[in-house]
């Protein structure tokens, strides 16, 4: 690759200071990168390798200043950097074919472009929209519409009627629309509840290896615009979860409940069933939410509590027993005390 | 759909009040439902609607009053809701036929009416009962059992010699019958313990998406009828789960734990390893049980203690900051009497 | 099988007490034993039926007496009976040959005597040393290169260019090499951040059911020599996990974490990302690493505390309701004692 340092300014929007005219061959972390390279300042502790690092440009914060080197200021290096990878890395170029070896049902309609790789199912009905490419061993059960430009990786089950959009990324193992887990009793037996509904997944959603998202008893579980979905995730029958929202690996979200928008779920949190998440709220990894959360709420703890309020308890927890130590000891002073305390009592009396 | 109510009120086992050859053509929440469906109050919060709702029949409990309107009353209102949605909701009508894409052992001995989809793999020796479906790209290893009614959703991997029993259904992704985790330290490195054991499935089990059931180190891994197990369910070697026992989803039950029947496992909860859990335990979100529980315990936390204990110990817990103050403060003002006590005295000696 | 005494202790290792021409010709628990088993000790509990047992020989610890019996005397009578169990239950026979129904792109490299079963994918420029065995359904991506006598179970997928060793077993369903959970924010959008790096699995791992090890955004995520992991086991991008080590089931590592050799994490435990666990630490069952742990270290809890002030803790936290009641007791008497002081002082002064 050799790319000028005005087309990376172009294609970032950034402003150049210094030589626009400047080559560029390669892009290197800050200490490692050699001349020819470009470089990112995204966190502040690595701008003090500014005025000593060998590459010959560097994408940095706006209002950053260093006399005689290169640099593309731009609003966020982090996006930035993030851009200009996936501009040097392109996705692979897909070969656009239906492999003989798929198995597709005669009325499945595909779209422009779209591969298909061995050992695929896909079942009457269907619906795939152009540029979508399907890995191996993906199953896509009757009538299911996928749209444009959306990635399935190897393994992936998308079972009947499900909806999935545009450019959305489905990684390995994962399964779309399994039956809800709802039953009725009957003495002291289980009878299930038929799982009538389906699971829709919007444009721009990423959805991690071996994640489970349940269809609804009726109407649908809901994964809205641009929400990020780790590996090995739960999403019970009925969940709504907001746009632009964040789940991170080995998450639950029990059946019914609604996330709004932005919402974060760290690391094997939870919520319980049937409430409502506000937007913006955070659950802290591991936290367990039993009950709603107005927007914008910090939570940590099972049952989850305010953030802070977590952190302070918590801090106490080993102390629990020189606590209970110390409360045995002021309760035998006391009682010394209220003795002595009653002796001079009695002595005044007398 | 055109049925009378009297032909409900015989499918449901219920007793009509009011006109039985009223004629229902669908099913609607009580709040939606129009003239023509039918509905059904499970929940006494909403009994309220039986009066204004527009259906022409009321699925209600026993004793429900409600002058003017047709009812059919039954002992279960929810049981009969999940019934009539199965009647209306027929499970998908199978071909009862072997695609010639599967690939199945020429010794496997298969029942009337089995429906192989493409890309499956049966070993050599199983035997497949009648009416049983299987799902594209499962895999049912050497000398496997499968019972009648049995329905396997895409990517099921059945590993050798496991038996599975009639109706059951198990999800997409799930793996029956992977190695225990099982080694014999060799120094600082871990040696393979080979596991010989099988796993065992009774009839009307039903087994969520991603779910890992080990084989037996010797001897079974059991799950006995009518259990209902979730999503992304790990369940170690020799482990037994009893009847009608329901484990929800991300829960974990180490090896050699033994589970009465009727059990629940609420979501993420765990056992350690060779313990007895009692028939008609619960065991709360998130609990994690660390020894013997006798018969019906309701038990929370981690370590799991009694669940009122819980509760009570959880409300206290954010308090322990302001605890350890008071605490603080109560030493200060007991010295401080101390102290003037001793003053007190003295000046009494004197 | 017929194995004399003598051949049974040169294959452990083991000094022979007794009659080494005994013939054994099965293996049984010390308590089930018949004439012709052979049994062992491992547990220093069973030890009391060496007396009354009715196999033929017994294979024990280094300096157990017992006379009149045939024994088999080693240092670690556990790893002696997997060894044992190992050899009279060898891995079946695999055919070394390629079905038909399996897709191999025509450039990969297989070695001699690979199995590779119905369904399988592997991709362009793979290379697949000796012994290898894949059973249906695996998905071996572009450039992956699987080291000899290393075993995938069915539904295995290890995206492209992951390096796997020699005689790895991966068990059904694990995912090797999904993108890592990168993002940067775009306002209030995630834009991925491309995944360039690999997986790489060194010799002698084993991986359980439906575990997911992400690629790293740079270099790689490292699994080291040795280590076990179990079921259900999320390893986050760009993770190292030292030699000898055991991640028990549900656990997940959370991004960048490096843990030294030989550590043990417990079922559902996990780490923060970004941190350094020692070597020969253990995180205990639902442990959370927050921070740093030095070599050595045994903690519990979330966050996590060294193991011994975490029992001690949780033992006194269902008495905190009383503990708060006490306090508030405690108090009310100090006021009672303040005020009766204040009067003798009054009076005094009076």
């Amino acid at each position: 690759m050799e790319i000028t340092l005005k087309e990376i300014a172009l294609l970032l929007g950034g402003e150049i200071v210094g030589d626009e005219t400047t080559v560029i061959s390669g892009l290197a972390g800050i200490d490692k990168a050699a001349p020819g390279d470009i470089t990112f300042v995204a966190n502040p502790k690595y701008a003090k390798y500014i005025e000593t690092t060998q590459a010959s440009a560097i994408v940095c914060a706006a209002g950053t200043v260093a006399p005689g080197r290169n640099l593309v200021r731009v609003a966020n290096p982090y996006l930035a950097y993030a851009r200009a990878l996936r501009f040097l890395n392109p996705p692979p170029k897909e070969p656009g074919a239906i492999d003989p070896q798929a198995c597709i049902a005669g009325d499945a309609q595909l779209g422009a472009n779209v591969t298909v790789y061995p050992f695929v199912y896909i079942g009457p009905g269907c619906r795939i929209g152009d540029n979508v490419t399907i890995y191996p061993h993906c199953f896509i059960g009757k009538n299911v519409s996928i749209g444009c430009d959306t990635l399935l990786h190897p393994h992936v089950t998308v079972e009947e009627r499900c909806i999935i959009g545009c450019r959305v990324i489905i990684h390995a193992g994962s399964v779309i629309g399994s039956d809800g887990f709802g039953f009725a009793r009957d003495g002291a037996a289980y009878y299930k509840i038929p799982q009538l509904g389906i699971v829709q997944i919007d444009d721009d959603v990423e959805i991690g290896a071996g994640t489970t998202i349940d269809r609804a008893a009726m109407d649908r579980t809901w994964v809205k615009r641009g929400t990020k979905i780790d590996n090995l995730v739960q999403i019970a029958h009925n969940v709504v979860v907001g746009e632009d929202s964040c789940i991170v690996a080995q998450t639950g979200i029990a059946g019914s409940t609604k996330l709004g928008d932005r919402v974060i779920m760290a690391g094997q949190s939870a919520t319980v069933g049937h409430i409502a998440i506000g937007s913006d709220c955070v659950i802290g990894a591991r936290g367990a939410v039993a009950s709603d959360l107005d927007d914008g709420q910090i939570v940590s703890g099972a049952p989850a509590i305010p953030h802070r309020e977590f952190l302070r308890a918590t801090m106490a927890f080993p102390r629990l027993p020189e606590m209970r130590r110390t409360i045995s000891r002021l309760e035998q002073k006391i009682e010394a005390l209220e003795a002595e305390l009653r002796t001079l009592q009695e002595k005044k009396t007398t």
